[in-house]
């Protein structure tokens, strides 16, 4: 027998099947793309989504008869969503986390609750990016969706909707609404009223790891499924991904570096203090019952490397399909082992935790009619991670200390990059055997809740197996925090510069376009 | 018959045969490499330039023995020079410009006279690059050259003595030794007593294109030179280049882009008030009497897109060698025409005017995952541009404006980047016929004495030639100078963390020695 874990992201969905061990015995990858109907608007096509996922479902279930799938579970990117009518057909396209149409509504709630009355409620710093003000919006600017609309549904309670089974939506999911009570476990009433949203518009809310139902056959037919599937709650990518990397305990954290790179933490208490909320810290049920999770990200993780490669890495480029090695460790192979004497702040687009500013810009410093090509490249990797310790030293100061972090997403096959990591945060870096780590969560998620394992502890020793352990070099790691004093200041320094700088770029091109 | 100038520069020096036209009838080039003998010392071995300079002339003037030369003079470096013994035999290397060893002397100077008056009496910002402080190092490390020694020359009357005539300088190059008083116009008595240096160590001084001599004829023999000769005295290379440009009045200067980006503009009243001081401006005599001149510069011109070029630029070099056409070219091109949205500070390193800050570094802001290459070449041309540009403003502010630039050098070439420095000055920028412009100068100066013109006007009238004329496109000079606006304000914001950066960086490479 074995377990589905299906991951619905912004630009593609997988469906992984593991054995019990947690060995891959198939996996299926769909992309689909981000659609810009007008500035700011940044949405996917769900129908096109759920035909991509149920391609993969088939992809997979079909080459696994012989271990048949037994359950499955959702890992899914937050803060996208979908109006449905009662027919459960969909009524638009689904705005994914940075569409900015929810922007008005920020200076709204600051005025109707506060950020820190939010805050304490839903866990979430009062940002755009959250469901709820998107809905708000809808309500205001498209009535004629609006009255027609039956439930307001997100990826994993949209999916299991689409499986056949009432749509249900985990805690981890539904707190990146900014509607839900993280404390009560339940829809806040009161975030609700103010935002004149009905309860009876959002989906059931139950614990991650909670059986919904099992597929019925009609839907299992189509989708080359044996009987029977029992469909169980997922949760919030980042979350399924802390679960599936064998984070387990307080002091350990996941990092995702992908186009985005993001450090999940997990702690015991919620904290919902006034640094989490200065630093724009979340803080929300984690798919593991009895824990809290919190985020941090940077837009420009695996991103700006693409950048570089596009825009300078010709040569690199012309390398790699020479010697048929991937192009990404052409590039980190070329970059010089030393420290850079550079110093790069990747905010190459809107900047994520802590500043959450829109407005900054990238930079690079410290140039001289010495630097090389390697020195640049060491410095957008350093750049990266730079931003990711800053992070990390806030966390800390908040009093959620990480002491080792497992890698995940394509950042992670890079050796060089991980041990270039674990000097630079002077922390312990883990590589893992599975690196679908999402995909992986729900799966423990489906396999803990059928009884295949007698616990998430149980089932984390079962199937997450650690490939390599990277140590920070004492004297790296001390070149490293003197540059980071340095780091730290860029940004306070640049700030006001970068927005006039992108005030002025914002001006020229409101020209052009006249 | 014809006029020889010759150029002596710090990596070359250059041979130019020109008819009373102005047209170039030969033109010879040598190069000699710059010793780095220790940390921070940058010398030339000047035997061998001094043999460099005679292939050059022998070269030059076998080939015009139907036009025959009747009289030479010598465009020179500023700041080198070299200690001969009574027998005309060198005693020591001769340490260049930027050659450091004159830095502990600039606080001696600041307690022993301020530098106040030193640029009341010299037209000199305090500065470690002039030739005094260099020779009060050498009389301080090595009094067994000192004592030896006879004569300290300057690049032309090293060459004229070595013509055979008595070493003579004239005002313009004396004053970049900061002994000389430019309003006396003689050696400053009260500088050489507090440096104890006495004055007969130095060469006589004279106007520029003033007769020292005919060139003996067995000398004269050596150099295939025809005979009688006549030498006539010359100037700093910076005012010959801008008389052989054609800048002949107060508000006109030239601009040439080598590997350093050097404006020179020329005004009647000398200029000695605290803004010149405060601005790092120099102010003293031009070659063309009645005149003074002051020179705005920054190291990295040509020599940055020298760097871009060999770090970035291998693509580009690869479509040159396809094409045939000249590398830098081929990157100008690639610039987009519309200007960057980035901004470029171009202290890759020491700055020039008006910081002369040794502890900048390079910058690139602005910077987002859009950013093409195109757009960072721009950036590149723009930030030179930028520097020069606030410069000029600065002279504007002291009472020196600039109306029209007259272009030479290498940067002189391209067209597009013509167009652009009209456009990002807001000013009228024209091109020459003839590039070498230094030589000319001197050709000029050596044509006039002789009576060859009959004043320096006529001279610059019937040699110097316009080729094209740039002038500002409104739209274009609106946004640079909007643009301008943020790029004043990059260097006072990093200047601090700059200084941090270069600490750390020294810092790192003083722990590799180790």
């Amino acid at each position: 027998m074995s377990l589905l874990g299906l991951d619905v992201g912004t630009t593609g969905c997988k469906a992984v099947v593991f054995d019990t061990e947690g060995k891959v015995l198939s996996a299926a990858y769909r992309e689909y793309p981000l659609l810009h109907p007008q500035p700011g608007w940044i949405e996917l096509d769900m129908n096109l989504v759920l035909e991509k996922i149920k391609e993969g479902i088939r992809e997979v279930s079909s080459q696994v008869k012989k271990d048949p799938i037994k359950a499955l579970s959702i890992s899914a990117q937050g803060e996208a969503f979908v109006p449905l009518d009662r027919k459960g057909n969909l009524l638009s396209n689904g705005p994914v986390s940075f569409d900015i149409r929810g922007e008005s509504f920020v200076q709204w709630w600051e005025k109707a609750l506060g950020k820190e009355r939010i805050m304490k409620i839903t866990g979430m710093p009062l940002h755009f990016m959250f469901s709820l003000s998107k809905i708000m919006w809808l309500k205001e600017n498209c009535p004629h969706i609006y009255g027609k609309t039956w439930k307001f549904l997100c990826c994993e309670d949209l999916l299991i909707y689409k499986l056949g089974l009432p749509p249900t939506i985990d805690y981890s999911l539904a707190s990146r609404t900014m509607a839900f009570d993280i404390l009560k476990k339940k829809w806040s009433e009161e975030i609700l009223s103010r935002a004149d949203i009905d309860k009876t518009l959002l989906p059931e809310v139950v614990p991650s790891g909670t059986i919904v139902g099992e597929i019925p056959q009609r839907i299992a037919n189509d989708l080359s499924f044996p009987s029977k599937v029992i469909v169980v709650t997922g949760g919030h990518d980042q979350s399924c991904g802390a679960l599936g990397a064998g984070v387990r305990e307080e002091g350990m954290a996941v990092e995702a570096t992908g186009t985005v790179d993001c450090i999940a933490s997990i702690f015991k208490e919620p904290y919902l203090n006034k640094r989490m909320l200065e630093n724009n810290f979340a803080c929300y049920p984690h798919t593991v019952p009895q824990f809290y999770i919190t985020i941090v990200f940077n837009f420009t993780g695996g991103s700006l490397l693409k950048w570089f490669r596009d825009t300078l890495g010709k040569e690199e480029k012309e390398k790699a399909k020479k010697t048929g090695k991937d192009v990404y460790s052409v590039l980190i192979d070329k970059a010089t082992s030393l420290p850079s004497p550079l110093y790069l702040l990747p905010h190459f687009t809107a900047t994520g935790t802590p500043y959450m500013d829109p407005n900054s810009s990238g930079a690079i410093l410290g140039l001289s009619l010495n630097t090389s090509k390697a020195e640049l490249i060491k410095a957008v990797l350093e750049g990266i991670s730079f931003e990711m310790k800053y992070n990390l030293s806030l966390l800390e100061e908040t009093g959620i200390p990480v002491y080792e972090l497992r890698a995940i997403g394509g950042g992670a096959k890079s050796r060089k990059w991980l041990q270039l990591k674990a000097d630079l945060y002077g922390k312990k870096m883990v590589s893992l055997k599975v690196s679908e780590a999402p995909s992986l969560g729900a799966a423990i998620l489906a396999g803990v809740a059928i009884g295949e394992y007698s616990s998430i502890e149980e089932a984390v020793k079962a199937t997450v197996k650690i490939k390599e352990v990277f140590y920070p070099q004492e004297e790296k790691t001390r070149i490293y925090e003197e540059k980071f004093q340095i780091y730290k200041d860029i940004y306070p320094t640049l700030r006001s510069l970068n927005h006039r700088i992108r005030d002025a770029a914002v001006a020229s091109s409101a020209e052009k376009l006249r």
